[in-house]
């Protein structure tokens, strides 16, 4: 061991089992967690050569292998808990997409929620058994978010009771979905339905894509893999390209709408039954958001413990880089962030579950505020994370952009959640309709309830955009509640001025849609701003139900870093508002600092409390054990590059060119 | 070519060649440089596989077979210029870095300024024709940026007149250099020079490490490959361990200090004669930010113009993304911010090259200052574009994730320039330290003169970090001299508030050193203040150099957008400050939405005038013709992994685990 990290974790304040427990939502459930997390780590099926050092084809095929020992294993344990089984995959893929998400993920919840029982009985169990491997192919080459405009075509032959599939364009094939280049024998495809000359818009048909026994492409399939990506490299996200393929009439997911033999077209009694589904995944992403900072603070921080360099006083031998300001401004307000969005990923979890109960008892009340906060929420949260690592892998020095360290995969595994599952503008576009519509309705004498009931306050304080000089300035700095209510406050004066924008703008004579677009930069700054108030809230919250004190002290700390943090980074709104005064904005600063110092004891115990085993970590610099050098030799002498000392190409090129020159 | 950036060019209001032009540096430099791009984009034996279907090992590969192509041609060619060698280099490598970078870049240039008469006979013509090849080994392990912390030792040894090199710890193994661990047979070492029994600090040392002939490592030398890293793919960056390895007396560099046989050790004349090259480097860096950042905006905004999405009315058909007011705010003040890096970048090197005249006749005065220059603009530049890149990006939905794009390799190729050469906050704090003590000169009586003269001014308006309510606010936000002038008010007060900070520490008996890393936050944002003035100034004095008025029109709305922009990203600065109201903040975010709106039709045009041929961009997505879609399938197709239809796995995994579940 490391004998600065020694060090470090004796200077800790608090009991780091502790902190974990509350991580982890009550010790069972850590105990319970590092049972599973053991299963895999022991199980020497599951023992991998470092992708780092494999072909992309290489990485495919050793992710194939593990997958499916996992299935065998989750079944043969009896692992039948969502989360556990989570847990489990992540461990056994190390946060990694793997090739059978998409079968598990979405072909078999699409088959449970949208298929006949006559449907159930020809699909379910063989895809349970993994006869039929299948994924979800909605997203075309040409056409992402705006389902609308998506082309693949399915029209209705009654002739022979069959629809007949097509990509009409080079835009209409479909694109990226994970498992479809290779692994799959089926897609569930998302098709405009025509039926006696009428597109009734999307719906989902069941499509056999390879020969069940060669696995040859069937014919009038085109699908492959669409090549290298920024990470990813384990998953074959594939094309398909249909061409008058015929499927029986039958594989149309019939649950709610239908198309009888004769090519009669009936509805589904409501179009927003598959609304959950990415309420839940946008839901979960807050969680990962919240697991992927966690993971690259663990590491910037412990090496920043144990990596000497420069000076801070001149002729003392160099100080660990985490003694420098700069060094822990950078990283501990990422740290206090991870906090927050790992509280926040818990109350959305909750909140899901909680609203999920309402709705099965049928209650869709509280449906649009959760579709609005899981939408902004994702953009706010994925957005700081993906820029958070990369300033967690730079401030590690050269060494972070060694694939050792993880980093560099840490970011590319997580940064397509900024895109995928709605992007993050348009998240945030979604939210701030939301916003909009709900302070139009205070304007309109409404009393709103949820998280949104600030706006009704705002109304009645009549809040302004502008500056109120004569208001009195009320804000305790050194006081989360009263931080939270200025976060509020800030938020309510955003999307006021957003409205505002939209209302010049339809002065101006555009119409409600030109004004929409010519106000969408104050939308995402609104949103933005609500989000930012939901995280202080929560995290704010969440203090009230720590008991140890210990514990509350120090995450009181992240707390205030967090929100004072985030009021320097954006201290024009505070001040542009009046809700902030110049001096409060300077004791601020000098307060940021006072934390970061209070804070620099625990930082290392506070990464630990995240309780990344080194296997799941599987970064060089993060080791637990702080033995960086050792181990970093170690992994390079290993590098394919170095199975010979001479390299081909010094024959080859190298030495003939010398008798040229 | 498609319809939607046919349309686009048409309704340009400027003519693109003439700013072309005015980036290459007039019209004969513009030819030039194309006819070199030409001889490269028409050599057959500079035709690749395409990198991303290549593994590690074949990608080096294939960079040693183009450099030693590379090294030949432009002797045939008789390309002598430094700037055309660089353009050339930069074709044939598409500006990814390659083996041979370090051998000419810094192997070369050390031994002409550093070798003794007899060391140049030795050594400079077998290292010119590539007998010797060369790195240059600094940095290592456990050792960075700061140089007196290095532990490789160089021990006299008189009774044999030779240096005994060795790694004395893990921590001292050399790591990172290009081309060490595979390319080269010989290394400059930087190593303590012991003798006598005194360290006289870093010295360098030629050190052969392989055998001439067989390429084989040489006794106690343990030499390889890091390993693979993010990016940087086609480069063996090495690692190397010294085993008691002894080198004749001789070979160490000794054109400035020296140790005699009997190992009595002569001092250097000057400390700072290596200065410059840093400085020069330095200075390259921020032409490739803009280089880096021209790309990614070329890729993005072309992208833009041809990809439909969603709706804005609803029923028409989808837009071009372009039309989003979003999309424009995040593309083109990073437009702006590439033209703004260029003209910095030209301005750099003008700089350079003045004062390098200056200091060959002896005048050393402004060494301090474009050393202080070219470390702030190094990190403030490539800070900017590294982010910058990745919201080209991500502007590009999920297509900016493959490879096809370019993007992600822009990415991984760029970022590394945010810590070598002088990592980015070290760099801040050079420049800190440079404003701090020109700030107490002015305190102390003195006159600056040069870029920072206006800490003069300053003072005599005894300007303060408060906002003076009774100020009057003469600032005109349509106008650019205006603008300079509040930023360059800016940078004033932070670095004040910086010195403040200081002094403030100094007082509660804190040491200096512990006062200036206690003060550290505050110093890297007086020098980000200081950097960003000088970027807007530099972007305003470019325009009065335009004399074409619709050149000079939109290149001026660059500009408003640049300045303009930066204000919004800092207006708490600024309102703290008193400098701004806070009308004028609202004022501005208007403004900002009208330049967005007037930049439009011109947007396609000036990322054409970047000139980046299709070849050296080689992105699916920014393809000058617009057609898009149909490459990325015909480039997905060639992946390997759609070498066979079905892949391995299928058989040794997915069909056995039918029979067993």
């Amino acid at each position: 061991m490391n004998p600065d990290i020694v060090k470090e974790r004796q200077n800790a304040t608090f009991d780091v089992e502790k902190l974990t427990n509350i991580l982890d939502g009550g010790p069972e459930k850590t105990k319970r967690r590092r049972e599973i997390e053991a299963l895999v780590q022991n199980d020497p099926d599951f023992e991998e050569d470092d992708p780092n050092f494999l072909s992309r084809s290489e990485r495919y095929d050793q992710a194939v292998r593990k997958s499916a020992q996992m299935i065998l294993k989750i079944r043969e344990y009896g692992i039948a808990d969502p989360e556990e089984i989570f847990c489990y995959k992540n461990c056994v893929h190390h946060n990694r997409p793997e090739p059978l998400d998409l079968h598990l993920g979405m072909f078999l919840p699409t088959l449970l929620n949208q298929a006949t029982p006559e449907q159930m009985d020809r699909f379910f169990m063989p895809a349970w058994n993994l006869h039929i491997i299948g994924t979800y192919a909605q997203t075309e080459i040409g056409h992402g978010t705006h389902l609308r405009g998506l082309e693949t075509t399915a029209t209705y032959d009654p002739a022979t009771q069959e629809f007949v599939l097509n990509s009409p364009t080079v835009s209409s094939i479909k694109w990226w979905p994970g498992g479809l280049g290779k692994t799959s024998n089926h897609a569930i495809v998302l098709a405009q339905l025509y039926t006696r000359g009428n597109c009734h818009g999307l719906h989902a048909f069941i499509v056999p894509i390879r020969d069940m026994s060669t696995h040859e492409p069937l014919p009038g399939i085109v699908v492959g893999d669409i090549g290298p990506k920024f990470g990813f490299n384990e998953v074959d996200n594939g094309f398909l390209k249909l061409e008058n393929v015929r499927i029986p009439r039958e594989n149309m997911l019939m649950k709610y709408a239908k198309v009888e033999p004769d090519g009669t077209y009936m509805k589904p009694p409501s179009a927003k039954l598959t609304y959950g589904t990415m309420v839940f995944i946008r839901s979960m992403i807050v969680g990962a958001s919240a697991c992927a900072l966690s993971k690259a603070c663990t590491i910037a921080i412990r090496y920043s413990a144990v990596r000497h360099q420069s000076e801070i006083r001149p002729g003392e031998p160099e100080p660990q880089i985490l003694d420098y300001q700069t060094q822990q401004h950078k990283l501990f307000p990422l740290l206090a962030m991870a906090y927050a969005f790992s509280f926040v990923g818990q109350y959305m979890k909750a909140t899901y579950h909680r609203i999920t109960e309402d709705i099965n008892q049928g209650d869709f009340s509280e449906m649009p505020e959760l579709h609005a906060l899981s939408a902004g929420l994702k953009a706010f949260t994925t957005w700081a994370t993906s820029s958070a690592i990369e300033v967690c892998r730079m401030s590690c020095g050269g060494h972070g952009y060694s694939r050792c360290s993880a980093l560099p995969d840490i970011y590319v595994e997580f940064t397509p959640m900024c895109t995928y599952e709605g992007e993050n503008t348009v998240m945030m576009l979604q939210t701030a309709r939301y916003l909009v519509k709900s302070y139009r309705q205070v304007k309109d004498g409404q009393q709103l309830s949820g998280i949104v009931s600030y706006l009704n306050e705002a109304e009645h304080r009549r809040v302004q955009a502008q500056p109120v000089t004569a208001r009195p300035t009320v804000v305790d700095i050194n006081d989360l509640a009263s931080l939270v209510e200025v976060y509020k406050l800030r938020a309510a004066i955003l999307v006021e001025l957003a409205t505002k924008s939209i209302q010049e703008e339809l002065q101006h004579r555009k119409s409600q849609e030109d004004a929409w677009n010519n106000s969408a930069i104050d939308l995402v700054r609104a949103s933005d701003a609500h989000c930012h108030y939901v995280v202080v809230k929560l995290f704010t919250d969440k203090l009230g139900e720590i008991g140890d004190t210990a514990v509350h002290s120090v995450l009181s700390s992240l707390a205030l870093l967090y929100a004072l943090y985030g009021i320097t980074q954006n201290s024009g709104d505070f001040l542009q508002a009046g809700l902030l005064s110049v001096p409060q904005v300077l004791q601020i600063s000098g307060h940021i600092k006072e934390l970061l110092s209070q804070l620099r004891p625990n930082a290392v115990a506070l990464v630990d409390a995240f309780d990344i085993h080194d296997k799941r970590l599987n970064s060089v610099l993060g080791r637990y054990d702080g033995n960086v050098y050792e181990q970093m030799f170690e992994w390079a002498r290993r590098s394919p590059l170095n199975s010979t000392e001479v390299h081909e190409s010094f024959h080859k090129y190298l030495k003939p060119l010398r008798s040229k020159l």
